[in-house]
């Protein structure tokens, strides 16, 4: 069946090519108040299997969710200076509250390390009470003068963890302790390969002193910043006045760290996976996993019964009987939609006993159409869909592993990819630089691709340099 | 053992009692921007086992969820005159973002029929497109003169569920399927027996035609609201034209409905079940359903050794083996959260077998302490939990029958309980002079205790009146 697109090629505009799909695949729509988004079915139920995944290992790693007013009073944020220079521009104040001009504003949390930190300055007395190890799933907002769906919304859902503890070393090993749980959310449920490292000084969170960061390419080349896990050294604690007791009873500062994933990554994973035909969605994300089509009203029953048959195997399983609606056009939707494995069961089909067999990922790799034994279909698919997924992922290795270029100098960095320089050759003039041809550096790595602990000059580092959603 | 109280005793001061249970118990605290509500994590703990709870019931009655912003152009409030008549007391309000005043100020949603439907009335076209099942977990903000841990907060966490439909009568179906999702919560989940109930007209949701209630008895003998559901007729459809072109092609409003359970039910439930010595958890929303506490060093291992077994029999338990912190003390600390069971484990008990097993909806019953074979412990909590929720359940329905009188005129209304009397005989004159008495009709059913859907004169309906929260 030869098939005419129904979106922008991602070659000819890549920026139509992803508003179309977040539009034709229901994911999302933009809200009446500017920058606002609404999260459709199909987006907020991806939203849920991130969440559940990445919440069991939150909870695995030992911390404990808890919930922190929105509302936070203005003169929070102004406690800590490199933080209040991060976020004034960018905060949403409430002056109005139960028909009165308030005494102080409020803000509205663009993220929570102020009101947690004065908590944390009541809850920490003693060495007993370390590490502290809170995560919350909230709302922020950060007004946004452009904003785009998923990547960058005045207000999104995310994590922000904050703990709190006795010595750097722990928190530093916190801090990289996140950024692993972060990766691994990344390649075993999104499918996405990244590279881990640390942000420069100019790219670190405002009030941190290291910012460990996964930074995803795109399928335009172009770089998006998955997740980040910050140490805050003592920043916050001298800030809020976070100490504790030593077990010889001196009063010690806490270092305080804290790390976030949002709604964000959804946009990652579009533009990571999706392709002229729409969505490609990661089985450990997918709403419906494989979806049945029933191609005549005589093969409803036993489309039926492979939905129930999936389903038994524990595949989130839909049925499509909507034979009123031509089969081209719902076979065209479920791909937009990125399920992964698609049965189409015609009345042919039925009198041999086979099924048509069509997986997402292989569309136009001319293997994607299969015919296999209906009996038995159910149980084929709990064994494709962890190929599916590395098939996703390693499809993604490979492209970045091609637009990833050695260079030596600035001069070099031109067009499309990641670039890998020495940092020494960069520094933060060299960033100056990059940032007038909308370069930036994304990361630093050992040159062996560890994540640096320490930025020390005697680090011989490689930076990662981009373009950057 | 006998021990003295830790909390004030509920007869002497409930609302002290109250406050000191959820400090103690580290349930919650106050924020600092006024009526601002911390949740600390065995608090939120416990909402997330009502949200996963609740969830799945939402899902199992066919709706998605969706996650819409939580600001809303304060245009959009203005829609429904008794919404706006309603909300506009309550509400904080956005008047700078981004370093500038707005050109229009945001609210901060009290609630999102009119953003929700705003959007219904782009997707919903064709009778095709109904009904449209929506909910979302979100946080609210209503501005609180009064403002009091979980039962009234500036800000609260809730789902609110949005449904559209073809009819009056599906709608109505739909509101009375939800009244019923939330009493099978109450029930059998919270373990709270509720009044169900349709508010009167004063009562009322602002811009519903009917708003159906649960009302709790708490132990204090005043009620409390714990969820309700709102049949919104064509009130938010004319608002905000949500209407859709028949088979035959007419265009036809949509009927709407609204539902919604918040964090205030975790108010309803430490006042349903907490006694003089702190919480009483139903196990299916206790974070630590079984506690095992080691009294001796040398009991560490077999203690360990019996909660790694109940964990096994899928039981949420926990070790404490803290064996340098007074037994006492860590007996009345479980005992303030609420732990269902607890196990004490000694070096007496050890050599005969045997564990201490201690029930805590059974303190001071003088039957709370039991000797049971060490063996098979575990297995004997799987069988004693439903035992206890039933036990909490009987407990709070006998107090509740006890203190419900039934009442022939507004005269006869004094004192502490719920009165049930004649609604002809108290009428909108009567709720007046009730609210100078602070008693309000918390609700009307048939005399037989079904919940009546139209409140027609020619209807012999029965009031619940009572002092509230």
């Amino acid at each position: 069946m030869s098939q005419k697109p129904v979106l922008t090629l991602q070659t000819n505009d890549f920026p139509q090519w992803y508003q179309e799909v977040i539009a034709k695949a229901e994911m999302a729509e933009n809200g009446p108040a500017r920058g606002t988004m609404i999260i459709k079915p199909w987006g907020y139920a991806i939203w849920e299997s991130i969440q559940n995944e990445l919440d069991q290992r939150i909870k695995d790693t030992g911390h404990s969710n808890v919930y922190f007013p929105l509302l936070i009073p203005n003169s929070f944020l102004q406690k800590e200076a490199k933080h209040v220079e991060g976020f004034s521009p960018e905060v949403a104040v409430v002056t109005h509250g139960g028909g009165n001009k308030l005494g102080e504003p409020l803000v509205v949390r663009p993220t929570s390390e102020t009101v947690i930190g004065d908590a944390m300055s009541r809850w920490i007395q003693s060495h007993r009470d370390l590490p502290l190890l809170l995560n919350q799933w909230a709302n922020v907002v950060r007004w946004e003068m452009r904003p785009r769906l998923f990547l960058r919304t005045s207000e999104f859902l995310w994590q922000e963890g904050h703990t709190a503890h006795a010595t750097k070393e722990e928190a530093v090993e916190e801090t990289l302790r996140m950024h692993n749980v972060y990766d691994d959310l990344m390649r075993k449920v999104l499918a996405i390969p990244t590279v881990l490292g640390q942000k420069t000084e100019r790219e670190r969170f405002p009030g941190a002193d290291a910012t460990f960061t996964l930074e995803g390419m795109m399928r335009d080349t172009k770089a998006l910043q998955m997740g980040t896990s910050h140490y805050l050294g003592t920043n916050f604690s001298e800030a809020f006045q976070i100490d504790f007791a030593t077990p010889e009873n001196e009063r010690r500062l806490c270092h305080t760290t804290s790390w976030g994933v949002s709604t964000r990554v959804i946009g990652g994973l579009i533009m990571t996976h999706g392709d002229d035909y729409g969505l490609r969605l990661p089985p450990a994300v997918a709403p419906v996993q494989a979806v049945v089509l029933a191609i005549r009203p005589e093969t409803v029953p036993e489309s039926a019964a492979l939905t129930e048959e999936l389903k038994a195997a524990g595949i989130r399983a839909q049925l499509d009987s909507d034979t009123h609606t031509p089969f081209g056009r719902r076979a065209v939707q479920w791909e937009l939609k990125g399920v992964p494995v698609r049965f189409e069961l015609g009345p042919r089909d039925l009198k041999q006993g086979v099924v048509t067999f069509v997986r997402r990922d292989q569309k136009h790799e001319g293997q994607e159409k299969q015919t296999i034994p209906l009996a038995g279909a159910g149980q084929a698919v709990v064994e494709i869909l962890p190929q599916i997924h590395t098939a996703l992922y390693e499809q993604a290795l490979a492209r970045r592993e091609a637009n990833t270029h050695n260079v030596k100098e600035i001069g070099e960095i031109e067009g499309r990819g990641f670039f890998r320089a020495p940092w020494s050759a960069i520094g933060s003039a060299g960033e100056t630089k990059l940032a007038e041809k909308a370069y930036s550096v994304r990361c630093l790595v050992h040159p062996e691709g560890q994540v640096p602990v320490e930025l020390t000059p005697e680090n011989d580092l490689i930076a990662y340099i981009a373009k950057a959603y």
